[in-house]
């Protein structure tokens, strides 16, 4: 299957086509970089199967390959319209196409929506969630990074979800690349970064809707509220999410034996034993989601990893790919 | 004033010796160190107004000279009863003096209590809210790192504390030198702490119960329960505590104009407009505990900061025994 | 063809598991760890097309499978003359067959040398020097990580090696993976490693008689002295190598045409124009040696960088494997 | 005496205010800096004795002050004539007085000298060198950090200068705040500066012909060549540098008995007996220059490190200061 990266020059697509060297059923055709057009794909240093060159954005994209759009929000809304109407499979990476409330994304994308019928046939990226309706979608749109940290760990607490009392509580600590960190803003120099550590956009992240919206997914009553709270570590790749949720009855052992059961054949969710043993160094450069949980009566600490630029990014989007295209979803991802 | 420090020669013990070169009115006249016993003060790397001796922790102490204990629990139930009763004025740095209750102290020490009635005189030496007593004490206890980090927050929280609804979440993070690296624990090492992030002690921390004993101080009704889970950073100094706090009414900046105008006058105390102003670069080597809320209706996100080794120990050690000297309690902290 | 690996569960044995997932043409068939024994390479947390068994040393090994020694110098020592009498090909990644001057080595390495006399059928397996005898070799020692990062620039020289006035002057920094820092020495503790730099084994580093033994290969009469000094980085992976050179008579740019004319095919020696370019992102996770010249007259400023687990070590005995059994030498390590 | 600090936002300047809060006889009485004029020094984190406000660069300084120019060479070069005109007593940060060659120093700054008569009057601040003259100088240049970390311990070779033999080679690696990491260059963002390692500047750094300049002062004949060759390190605070210097006689241990011995009351210098004992971590945030030998044969390697905040910036500017005023020259650096 030929692929397209549009924005092939970033953390994301980079991170991709560093996947997609030992896929041997994609093989990428085209790749365009608005700041490095002209350029070779080797001048970079990342190395695929053959040398590409980076055009445009708007240069011709080869007939029948799929679009991944690894651009900014605004170049996706722009785009993806074109793209579809041309036929395109297509999996948008940015964050243009996760809401189905206009004005929610209004408020936290501060753009206004061009497009927003598209909503209608767009599928959300989780496979663990949506994998049947993946595997027949033209139009994925790929989940935030903070947003799978958060989204996947709270469906797999299935039925438990509608004993949720209240809301529900994620700390975050995500590592420079899923915090925005390739950017020269001074917020993201050594001086401030190292030997340091703050919270950021707190109460108003943009990935705090799509959580309300997608995490809940198949639970017939309850839609908590989530509050979110993501902070900067000092480090480069990684997010580690702690949630606090109530519920409204004491936990039990069975509870999570069942969890555990329901989601064992999940390729990319590992269940560990103790929370303490959940950390960024046994995700960094795969596609896990690690997950455990702690209960003490009617309140549950669940952590979970997972890297931003693999299964919070290109990782997750390959798997949808995958899946797309009727391929074993765990190619070149995990050796099968 | 003459002091002695047992148990000089750890992370705290020094950095105590290096806030005390700046300090007038205190001269140092004994250190002991078990593992150090013999050597010179100097050898370590450290350097006050004058060489000093380390000697074995049994050896006589100079009499009417202020005791700090810089010692592990054990040791400090050991020596704490016989230097009270030489009549020594005295700080314990370790936890085997804070909690009033001997079953929750043996579940989170491991310990049994050998000098429980001492509990009846001690004073919790947090000055924001025990000043008084710590100026007529001859026995104060020196808060836990984490311990400073939730309590002396939550106590500006005044009469809000007792508006709050349900459990009280907390989320830490650590750089090494809070949270034990100084051991040779292979938890420590370079290559599982760099680049990483994890929890431990999830719900299991020795500083629950104390935060618990003492952040509700004053208030008349509301006790509530304290969730608490550290995390360990890559980095050195610091603790950043991110708090969620449910309240039964919506929150008004009035709130907390009052709470800024209420506490304006502390020395170490800092309020930011914006809790992304917390970060652990402007509170490391100082001994501030900087502060910032925001809210959201009936929900606040409290942040606070500290460094672990000056707030969190031997800066508030030294605040205390200021306090209990008669001296200004910001000498040796802050110009004055 | 068939794998064995001995001594998989160390920093080396998983990071070569790592790159022969994507090897078509070998097959992991056997894993030893005496650590380990008796545990899955998935507990571990590396993953293979299928999974392991970490056997013990002294188990049987498969019959007809390449051998790969992942072990310390005396294990080594002890297993290698049996495995050659049982056929085996064998690549050995310590250092105990790399100095054919018994007295050196002796001082070097703190051992006496059991089975001298296979020194005289071992290859030394740098490709770019000894690409031919490596690709009839049954016995292949595979180099140390500084000693690449030093004698494959040195080689590049050429005869301009001929030209070397006085001693050679290296000057390597490494991350915490390729000083040894998997082990649990204070000496590689966060608190010891992380905001500090430091040189150690200076003028005895044991890579450095292996230097002196093979950069000079090929080169008619000049063999100079090599001042070799590392320094421990507050980094995990990569070495980077900083040569200054004296030479006989003024150097000129086209000295350098010529060397780079030269090893222009070679496909793990990467030229850059300017020695500033040369740093350790480049090369992490890559086969790659970077290499670039400065030079002021008769004076030459070299820098080389490389990854010590994988140019530096896994990755070069994998580019050796495949020499030795008529593979594409870049199988494995860059898409081909 | 009373100090006014011209350029007192950076991070020399706040260094130095730091410095002299436990300082008992300066008493800063101006503080000015372009970027930040009207606010408070309060405001950028930094306290003093009292509060100051940052006035403009060129706004009235208090006569009889004490100045110190932390500011960029081009405004030294314009602000110095005028101060000395007025009768300032005045220390330099910058590197517009250091080199008596106004070719070199056009060619290293890239500056047209525009009052190079000055040079007969000033005076190059390395203590440990020209103490006396110093004592009595009106105008001191206070050295680079590079420089010093480089110059004091070749100073303290003392007649092993004359037995060099050919040029002397020095490698160093700073933390970023040594290397320009103030700004918000590329260069220094998080991502290009952790886990990375990197030379820069490659026989082309200012501070070389500084070195070369003052090494040699009171060495009779010999005047070698420094190579010199800046490295960035993944770090903060500090500068290591590692020499290699050839002679034209064995070294014996006396040669450097006897240096040990002719420094011993130099209050900044310590010797130690390996040069694996000289780490970032003994010097950061103090006044020391920490040095260790080891030979063999004709072959010196020398380490020395230090901070080049402190040692290699403010802190030799404040001993600078205490000599030119005549205090103790350890008062606020070390307890006296």
């Amino acid at each position: 299957m030929n692929v397209s990266i549009i924005g092939a020059g970033g953390l994301t697509g980079k991170e991709l086509i560093s996947l997609l060297v030992h896929h041997p059923d994609f093989e990428i055709v085209h790749t365009t970089s608005n700041k490095s057009a002209g350029s070779n794909l080797s001048d970079t240093g990342v190395r695929y199967r053959k040398d590409l060159v980076f055009h445009k954005h708007e240069d011709p994209i080869p007939k029948d390959s799929l679009v991944v759009l690894a651009v900014p929000n605004e170049v996706s809304l722009e785009l993806t319209p074109k793209l579809l109407e041309k036929g395109h499979k297509l999996i948008d990476l940015s964050g243009a196409y996760r809401l189905h409330d206009k004005e929610i994304f209004g408020k936290f994308y501060g753009l206004t929506h061009s497009s927003f019928d598209l909503m209608k046939q767009v599928v959300f990226g989780i496979p663990e969630i949506f994998r049947d309706r993946i595997k027949n979608a033209n139009f994925v749109s790929n989940p935030g990074c903070y947003a799978t940290s958060v989204i996947t760990p709270l469906f797999t607490l299935s039925e438990l979800r509608q004993n949720i009392s209240g809301n529900v509580i994620v700390n975050s600590a995500s590592g420079v690349s899923g915090a925005g960190g390739r950017t020269e803003d001074i917020g993201f120099t050594f001086t401030n970064t190292y030997e340091n550590f703050r919270a950021y956009k707190v109460l108003s992240h943009q990935h705090q809707p799509e959580m309300e919206e997608y995490a809940f997914t198949g639970a017939s009553t309850n839609r908590s509220k989530i509050i979110f709270i993501p902070h900067l570590l000092p480090a480069y790749r990684g997010i580690l999410s702690t949630f606090v949720i109530h519920f409204d009855r004491p936990l039990e052992k069975q509870d999570f034996d069942g969890i555990r059961q329901k989601f064992r054949n999940e390729p990319f969710i590992r269940f560990y034993d103790n929370p303490e043993e959940i950390e960024l160094k046994k995700v960094q450069n795969t596609n896990f989601v690690d997950i455990s949980f702690r209960f003490s009566s009617d309140v549950l600490v669940m952590i979970s990893a997972l890297d931003n630029l693999v299964k919070g990014a290109a990782g997750q989007a390959l798997q949808n790919m995958n899946l797309m295209c009727g391929f074993d979803e765990r190619k070149g991802l995990i050796p099968v």
